[in-house]
């Protein structure tokens, strides 16, 4: 994973239970299974809402980080990034111009 | 609401019941509960995972709009807006190059 603002990347199959990852196996079926949960959960609420719509990403900005969440029947993918990477992003864009 | 991709937005108290909307009173009070519900809910999954975190918005892709939800203990705010919106602002940048 060459972007270092990337945290953590988990992939995990449809029990939630990491597949592929680069972090630690205690944090990624940590991560993994809460977020495929929530997946889960905000695949529900949305369809609560409306039938016809399927969420295609999530993504969760704390204080630190910024959690995207891509849940789907067979598998989830879970990317943890930092927040600071928005900083990084706005000098990279500047540089650019 | 002068930009049109914005569908509604719905302020609700910490309940959940709509306080503030420009949408109907109904779809205020479907939308507002769910996600008031949803936000309150995230927060439960992000402590969890660390309880020093703290969300500061959610966004949800769907396949036909983008919600955002900013959850916070003594109310909520929710901004439903199309997802066409993505190749309007695309539009918009491409045209101030």
């Amino acid at each position: 994973m060459d972007d270092d603002s990337v945290e953590g990347v988990v992939m995990t199959n449809r029990e939630g239970a990491p597949i592929l990852t680069n972090v630690s196996v205690t944090g990624a079926t940590n991560y993994g299974r809460a977020l495929h949960k929530f997946g889960l959960l905000s695949q529900m609420y949305v369809k609560e809402l409306n039938p016809t719509e399927e969420i295609m990403i999530i993504r969760i900005r704390t204080r630190k980080n910024e959690i995207m969440v891509a849940p789907d029947k067979e598998f989830s993918i879970v990317v943890i990034q930092h927040a600071r990477a928005r900083r990084k992003v706005k000098e990279k864009r500047e540089k650019n111009k």
